[in-house]
């Protein structure tokens, strides 16, 4: 079966984000989409594992934030690979609190929309979340948003695990590496926790398994969250 | 409030079919996502209206046939302006049919994936379904996949009345037109059967009313499906 199929589909990707009790979360999603024009509703799913869902759960509300094309892999990142019951990812993201109290993350943003959650769907290892608009609003007038397409094509990022689009990776084949410690070292994404291992390489980006950290391109992305190879530092 | 923050969530554009009881129909939707990985299971909306809409319901079967960038106007016109209560949509467009037995449009598409109906959700004036895939797969792995925005933005269409994403346009403003019949005269698309009437031109492209169709720039194109100004005839 050619998964390719399934890069076919057409998404934005967007920021989700809600608060209940004091607490504020957000996530990067790739699935949301109008349901009904009047009243407007947006759907929107989201793993049963994300804190965020949770949050959604209790509070009945959530915000959607549409990502520019030029959003940063740090952002995306934080957002999207870190998990907010250990951090507070809004605390150095700028945001504006909507008409029912939640956040909406306006960095890198060019529009968002505020929703009451009005029906929720189970579908196994996600919730369809369907929530009804209650206001929304533009931040840039004249930037693109950012694609899933884009996000892959051009920024090489992937889905991460929670995501209902994540495809497991094929086993990638190790094959004897030369043994000097150097060409050993595995190295770490600060911005995803992303291992580089020489041993695997990074087969889908064209850094076949034996090559070094330091033999990688310069133009190198984290395979995960598209940051550069700056961003990764030796694994102790 | 502006509107065009609806314009920022990205889509792309499929045919939708089913068939139930030796009837087969389809329609062009814009919205399909992914809503889990493991199993693959993929949501759509779906106007209750919509003639397919029934045959889902009754079939528990449909699948989704993703556009290609360079699809035609007569084919979103046939499957995206008409209704398959009057007509066989599918007389004239090459098909396969699926595991389950539904038909998947071949024509100028890339992808496809044949779903089992396993949830769905009255949001109102639609209906969420949400299918399982039984099957996928690829038609061309080079093609680009149409985007909404390419459609809105190249091909300049619009949704129809009975997308979840049609907003109703504003009243024009119509002037005084010159008495003469031929300023006068109304032309109809034989695509999608929009009307186009001098008093009222298409703002929305740039042509104001008062404007006869004669006077309309030859690359201008049917506001609702996109059809050249070569498929309008004077209206009786």
């Amino acid at each position: 079966m050619n998964t390719e199929a399934f890069f076919k589909l057409t998404y934005g990707l967007y920021i989700i984000s809600t608060s209940s009790h004091g607490k504020m979360n957000g996530y990067v999603a790739n699935t949301a989409f109008q349901v009904t024009a009047e009243p407007p509703q947006i759907a929107i799913s989201c793993n049963k594992d994300n804190f965020t869902s949770h949050l959604i759960e209790e509070s009945g509300l959530f915000s959607i934030s549409v990502l520019e094309e030029q959003a940063s892999p740090e952002l995306i990142g934080l957002f999207g690979y870190k998990s907010g019951k250990d951090i507070n990812k809004f605390e150095n993201t700028p945001y504006i609190i909507g008409k029912t109290g939640v956040p909406i993350v306006t960095k890198e943003c060019i529009a968002w929309f505020e929703c009451k959650l009005i029906n929720q769907t189970d579908v196994g290892s996600h919730i369809v979340f369907i929530g009804e608009i209650i206001d929304y609003g533009m931040f840039h007038e004249t930037k693109e948003p950012l694609t899933y397409a884009y996000y892959r094509n051009v920024k090489k990022g992937k889905a991460p695990k929670n995501a209902p689009t994540y495809i497991k990776p094929e086993e990638p084949v190790v094959t004897e590496t030369r043994s000097d410690s150097s060409r050993l070292q595995k190295y770490q994404c600060l911005v995803c926790d992303h291992i580089y291992d020489p041993a695997e390489g990074d087969p889908d980006s064209g850094i076949p398994p034996g090559t070094a950290f330091e033999d990688i391109p310069d133009d190198w992305m984290c395979p995960v969250c598209g940051a550069g190879k700056e961003d990764f530092e030796p694994l102790r």
